[in-house]
């Protein structure tokens, strides 16, 4: 079945949450958001591309910091309001600079930092 | 430091985004919503307990299927405003009895079914 982003679901907002894992390691790196548009222009060019809500633009990641993320495999959920996307990660993923942004880690009610920034 | 719910950033609904993986293998089992008192439940049982947007209701995941989620580790990303729950997922985690909600591959502009539901 030929694939039609009208067909996902959008918040009121238009946009659809999309999470970014590591396709080799399998990390979760990151959860951002896309618009009809953005799911296009990832799909095109093998770029993965969201819609920057504070911005109010696309974003193209990595495109200042280099820290890139080619798309290997695009992935829809069941209910078709999230998406998945498995992509190799070049540099660390996260604006902080560490690999994933998920490094904090809550465990006996105490915030733990699981990993530090790259340098 | 001390972890407190309140910390996190909710949507105007009071609900902030959480990723389900799969501890062992990985996988990105689902996406769903929690709010502050679900956060907390799951915390103190280890019984991942979503929001159900629909029923505007508590969901225990798996308490009428038995397809259960225990908590392995809990994480909260950098800007605060979204979770990645580490599992132990017993059965499939999709309502479609699929292992995981993303069963769905956008290839060459085509919907691929990676997966049938599990019996």
């Amino acid at each position: 079945m030929a694939f039609d982003p009208a067909s996902l679901k959008f918040t009121p907002d238009g946009l659809i949450p999309a999470i970014a894992q590591d396709a080799e390691t399998g990390e979760v790196l990151m959860m951002a958001w896309m618009n009809a548009d953005a799911v296009m222009q990832t799909l095109e060019t093998g770029r993965v591309t969201y819609w920057s809500r504070s911005r109010q633009a696309f974003w193209v990641k990595g495109e200042t910091s280099g820290h890139v993320q080619e798309l290997l495999d695009f992935r829809v959920d069941c209910d078709r309001d999230c998406l998945l996307l498995r992509v190799r990660q070049t540099g660390p993923a996260c604006h902080t600079n560490r690999r994933t942004c998920f490094y904090t880690a809550v465990r006996d009610d105490d915030e733990v930092e699981l990993m530090k920034p790259e340098v």
